[in-house]
């Protein structure tokens, strides 16, 4: 059942809040928010779906009301879909200890260590619950239409669920990503926890190669061509310290020989927001070309 | 002394965070953003100034980080100001007790109130060390040249500094203002006080009628020509509450026979940001026609 909560015209349409109870989140009351470039419910036009992953210590209202991506989703018909970036509330011990492990940090996967396997299945909200939900709200969303981005942790939940999920995201970008978290430190906290055996996957880091953007483009099938667009700021303290790791995307990209794969760096720019709204036009630019094709 | 804490790249130029210690506030320590269409500071072209003044609650971050902006400001070579809507810590009695009065909530003028005068003078701040401050940043800006504008205490603070000081600012324009503040709720409590005596202002609503845009109108010196955008919508609990009264201010404005104030009904809009984003880009083209004359 998916309760409204809000409703503010923006725009051409309106941003819609909303809450639910969460199956995939074993029962857990989790919000999101929808823009819609029309503040009719009855219209018969459906709009194509852009949803955005947020980053750690993120929720649902991050990217919605800093993101700056409304104005240009407006101009192109796309409808926006902001979901939280973890479970709330589990009371897993340990969850709240730590602002990139737990709660604000699901890491967009499906947990297999019984301590977080109730809860944390971002991965099953987002891919199989969420759209289920938006079909209940009325809204006209052409859900069988979508694309995915996001940023930072939000970044690598985009790029992974693209490369796992061929059939749901017809593109996916990303700024700032964690692109192969299996070699960093914010990858490997996620996967085997702060202890070693404590993390989301019951087999650690080994199984985190399934959850690696870098790892799955090795293992890509056959005849398979991506649509990927990422940009990433040189001034970014995270891209500096080792945790988004583009260059070892890069090689991966050009040994699987995928030319529609474009990596920027941006001079300068850092990890915020204010990196994000920047880029924001050009990225629903790139997906509105597979959203509208 | 004026002292950067913070600087990110955004668009084609970058957004700076300061603080400073401000004779105004009673020595009270203030913080501001700036941004600038460039990220060099040592660039020979200075850029045109347009202020901006946030509403009830709302700090120095509120309209840097919601209202969407900088896009249209970097696009047209203008520089934004975002200074706080108060004193932060004056510790008077009764300053933390509403969220419409005291903290936060500053109304941008000089507090005649033996309680208040030490530290609630905004309008001293904005009008007079703020650009002094903004001077001594070295960032590339044509103090000079500045217009202002806002959204509900800021409108008001927009349109009344704009009508108060001729010589500092080339235009203004707002969202959803307060234009009548001796007749509505949050005017009277700002002028009188919570109790009718212990207000921002010694002679209460009586003395308001100097920070009120509709009476300051109707007291315009001959020969002045306005050019001032307003909109407001038309679902927005305020308006409907009868806290922004734009009917009085267009009576005023059409009594006083302004051809270019322009006060326009946005059909089911309401209070919030998502309202703001909507028409910043129409009210930053609006300021650029007299910034960039």
């Amino acid at each position: 059942m998916v309760e409204q909560t809000s409703k503010n015209l923006s725009w051409n349409g309106a941003i819609y809040g909303y809450k639910a109870t969460s199956s995939s989140l074993g029962g857990l009351e989790t919000s999101f928010n929808v823009f819609v470039p029309s503040s009719s419910s009855s219209s018969s036009k459906k709009f194509p779906v852009l949803y955005y992953l947020a980053g750690l210590t993120c929720n649902a209202d991050t990217g919605a009301q800093k993101g700056g991506f409304l104005r240009d989703a407006a101009e192109q018909g796309i409808a926006l879909v902001f979901p939280d970036t973890s479970p709330r509330g589990a009371k897993v011990e340990g969850e709240d200890e730590s602002w990139d492990f737990g709660t604000g940090a699901g890491f967009y996967l499906n947990a297999t260590n019984s301590k977080w396997e109730k809860h944390y299945n971002m991965d099953k909200f987002i891919t199989q619950e969420l759209p289920k939900l938006l079909q209940e709200t009325g809204l006209p969303l052409d859900t069988k239409t979508a694309s995915i981005f996001g940023h930072s942790m939000g970044g690598h939940g985009a790029v992974t669920l693209y490369l796992l999920y061929p059939e749901l995201y017809k593109s996916s970008s990303a700024f700032a990503p964690i692109l192969n978290p299996t070699q960093c430190a914010w990858g490997k906290k996620a996967f085997s926890g702060p202890n070693g055996n404590d993390g989301y996957l019951a087999n650690g880091i080994e199984e985190g190669k399934s959850r690696d953007a870098t790892e799955l483009v090795a293992g890509l099938k056959e005849g398979r061509k991506l649509d990927l667009l990422i940009d990433y700021g040189t001034g970014d303290q995270f891209y500096k310290d080792g945790q988004l790791l583009p260059e070892n995307f890069e090689a991966a990209i050009k040994k699987a020989g995928q030319s529609n794969v474009t990596v920027r760096s941006q001079e300068g720019f850092d990890h915020s927001y204010w990196f994000i709204q920047s880029f924001g036009p050009e990225h629903i630019k790139f997906h509105a070309k597979y959203l509208k094709a």
